[in-house]
């Protein structure tokens, strides 16, 4: 950490600081600038300290990080790629996986419906929801656990994995005994009962980014979770929240170099919840593949007319089968096969 | 809702939005226009249904809402002021109400040392966090029932109500035993699962501003907590997420008279999160006051120096004191008092 | 227009609306709905009308626009995609162009340097600024006409085009003698006399999007170069400015479609500015080509380290190279060449 | 600066560091923390210098600027208030200035209306466009030179001085000839070319933020005025771009603060252009003059209904002359006088 002290600031501010920091164990070398005088506080665990308890000190103007505040998921901790296996499919590995699937759990016949299509298309794992966070109360929330024992059933008739959100920490077990990977909405990053609980049950899980969390934040997130000893993580790029509001989120294709350069884990992207519109979905799930990313989070549906939940930015099968033929090349072109 | 129909939309395609509208038993008028056909869906339960039902439909260009998707939290619903009593403290009338106090609960003997300086200096509630959902699992995470005990100790010590912190919706019985009010923090505003047994409880609450949330997704998410019974909710601006950098967050001083506008319950303001740093706090304390907030809530610790959270934004005891003297004059100012 | 009356608007305020819309020779629809009465302003300029005309009268409580503000730069002026045409090189076409070269020019030498390396590589445009827009008054301003002349001399030497910036509108005819292509930068987007002079000039232009613009305010400026006669505009993406501060700007990818579905003007995108880093750059172009871009615009240097401008997320002549073998196969996995 | 070193970066690309600090005349002091090394790079103007000249060395991971990239506009240059006089009236001294008028000059009739109204109500400074920067080439320009003349004679009449935009730099002696303030609007914040002739012609100007400029480039911006020798300079606060739509931007109340820290120059608000609707405007209003800021502009039409621009966000003038009242206790309670 770099402690900039004010301009003019006494000796007796200045060894303030420096005895803080023996206090707590850390070393110290001061910088006597001609105009300002600047402390670095040494030693690798100052990540895990608050910038502030430095700040409040007098003649204090400034204090700024050098080790980042996530440890875990950092290259730093871990400096080759994790690959998480879900039943044989690695994700993280050369291999592009694309789960896919309807946004809501409705019926056994729509998500049937749904699952044969992104299997003859060439998705691996299935995507449903069966409790939705809802904007309104108003609104549909979802089957609940009758939409879990659905997606059971579709899962063994099809031989797909299966990947659904959990929203309470208490309800971690119960869906884990039917997921093969739970999903973390873009609220509930930084949920941390929900987080420590995920982490103890060693379930492979997606967590989404927040809408306006910053990527440190995100990365910050996942300790949670590995700190209780699950390695399984995914991240999920979906779009952070922005002035533009032509798209419905704006996806941060940056994110995808910034992870793989500071983090060790797999990077998936969700194009449906940033585009919020079916007609922008292709370009940006092509763009997520080119750029790195080591799968896609799609939404699939066999009737968008009449989904209960977010059908505007869902696909048609047909267009999904139609953009799992684009993507392919694409790829290939970054050595990659899907 | 409005519906624009593309350029050159043929009468199968407007015919179906017609006929979708009629199958929920809504109203429509079709208005021809020259270049664009627009079809108005009318009838007053449209804020309850999904825009994407008639934007998926073919030869739509674009869906607008006319009725906002928030309904017991509005104006429209109840004209006039909500007042919440805490213990004969009315938040949302004439007196301009304080709840102060120490970010994280640490020990009894800071807890109360708090308490009796707020108390001094005129503010009316105590605020104290027990739980603490913190952005690194390595940092302090709050003294938990613990930390409850505490608060009621001091509470009764010095007769002042108690707001704090609720994180987990299987805790919210438990908490509302040892507080006056809860506290829904900004990373919660959406937690539905939270919202609803705080709703079912039927305890006042103050239900801060998600970080990134609009003030339609914040006013809406309150219609989880009044659609439950609950009318003791107190709202809280605290800043959101923006690209300046010199404070935490940024203080959307314009969403006082916007909820006030467009919605009946009291609001309050928590300078001390969005400034970030204590010697921001005050400038910003005063804004909300003569914008027309009805109470602040701020962060007081008797040491700052030694805080285990959030140091740097707290006031000392004494700088408290001095803020309390220079806001009585502008809550007179603008027809309030302290 | 779609005026959205106050519930217990009267007659007369709803007939005040009415009979605006009748002054300004427009055709009214109103909606007499059980909740709200809703006023429908038809007539294909009211895209051209603000909407305060009808929002400032009384009983009004919201005006929502349904036709787009900008009209030229439109599908709906123009459905079929337009293509600026470069000495021979046409931009929009099924040749995805790439322009490079360094930020700022600094000498003959670094500028040829540069030139022969990114046409070895396989780019066709040579890019350079000798006026430079710097945020510190302190820092190197570009060396303006004699930056210029170096342009030319290199321009000929290897017979490629050049593309450079302008930023007063009394110096857009002495630029153009110099330059194929004229550059607005992001901070000059809504600089109005600086784009009416370019649309006077008729030279191609490329019109980088502002850093806090929405696209509709991007395709509105537009309309100022293209009122005045010059077709030739090409569209930049270079990311917008968000609260993600680990690359420099956030890249909108979402952009790409959005464009492309409103608007028929050829779009390249500039990786350089959004990533801040080499590092980021050529996952981000690849994203852009993948997306549907129709170009690039990046910043090469054969030097970066001793660069005066921008030295950071400037490529390095053997980094484009492998960029540039990176990008064919990329291009032709969505049926383009470069 | 602060020059952290990647894990494991060898002697020598600390020496390359080093030496290249050396070279620019600046003081180093190498720390060899265990796990990072970090290099101090000290010097009084190291301001000045882009942080890219380390960053794109090998070895290094992130560079931090320590001295802020401004100087002249820095309090560690002045460290006390500065006014700026405008024909006796003090900005930046214990009286509030109020400037108010229309968005644009329509004619001498409206302006002369509004000019008797606000010099009644207590403003002491007209404000008026006369050239306009519209987002839309097909909306209402200004007036151009003829209105200058019209605001040149409606300031004679009244004896109130005036405060009007210029946009071109080639136009800025000719504007100064008219009015006792220029106006920098925020999409011109960053025109160099403007702010470096506004410098030379010494004339008083209020600077408004840009809508995405961080205070750190606003105050950069300023120096390039400064720098030519111009200390008239008068800031504005008007509001950012964020994702929030209920406003037109989000005042930053917090900005008043960090700027009065910072810098030593006077700071009005603009509450018109960030509210957007007249009806938010009052509590904006009141909340800078509580917060601290030193005065207002502000948009006051005789008839807003019929305004050319912005009436939906100008006051009438019986609601500017209540607001006026209501401000002035406001003032008293921060020790100010309207």
């Amino acid at each position: 950490m770099i402690v900039e002290m004010r301009t003019g600031a006494s000796e007796t501010e200045i060894d303030g600081v420096v005895e803080r920091a023996s206090s707590l164990g850390l070393d110290v070398q001061v910088n006597w600038g001609t105009n300002k005088t600047v402390v670095a506080i040494l030693g690798s665990n100052t990540g895990k300290l608050s910038s502030d308890l430095f700040a409040v000190l007098p003649g204090v103007e400034q204090v700024t990080r050098i080790m980042k505040p996530y440890k875990l998921a950092s290259r730093e901790f871990r400096p080759i790629d994790s690959v998480v296996s879900i039943n044989g499919i690695d994700v993280g590995g050369k291999r592009f996986v694309v789960m896919a699937g309807p946004c809501a759990v409705e019926s056994e016949k729509q998500l049937a419906a749904a699952a044969k299509a992104i299997k003859d298309a060439g998705a691996s794992i299935l995507r449903g929801g069966a409790y939705k966070p809802r904007t309104s109360p108003f609104t549909f929330q979802g089957l609940e656990e009758a939409g879990l024992a659905m997606l059971l059933q579709v899962r063994q008739e099809f031989n797909l994995p299966v990947v659904t959100e959990v929203v309470d920490p208490h309800e971690v077990d119960k869906v884990a005994k039917y997921a093969d990977i739970l999903q973390v909405g873009a609220r509930n990053m930084q949920n941390y009962a929900l987080l420590i609980e995920i982490g103890k049950s060693k379930c492979p899980v997606v967590l989404k980014r927040g809408l306006s969390a910053t990527i440190t934040e995100w990365l910050t997130a996942v300790d949670y979770i590995l700190a209780e000893g699950n390695d399984n993580v995914i991240l999920c790029e979906r779009g952070i929240r922005t002035f533009e509001d032509s798209t419905r989120f704006s996806l941060d294709i940056g994110s995808i170099p910034v992870v793989k350069k500071f983090c060790h884990l797999p990077l998936i992207v969700d194009p449906s919840h940033a585009a919020g519109h079916y007609s922008l979905v292709p370009a940006i799930a092509k763009a997520a593949v080119a750029a790195g990313a080591d799968g896609l989070l799609i939404e699939v549906h066999p009737n968008p007319k009449e989904a209960l939940v977010d059908g505007l930015q869902s696909l048609t099968t047909s267009d999904f089968m139609r953009l799992m033929k684009e993507l392919k090349p694409i790829a290939e072109a970054v050595g990659r096969y899907i």
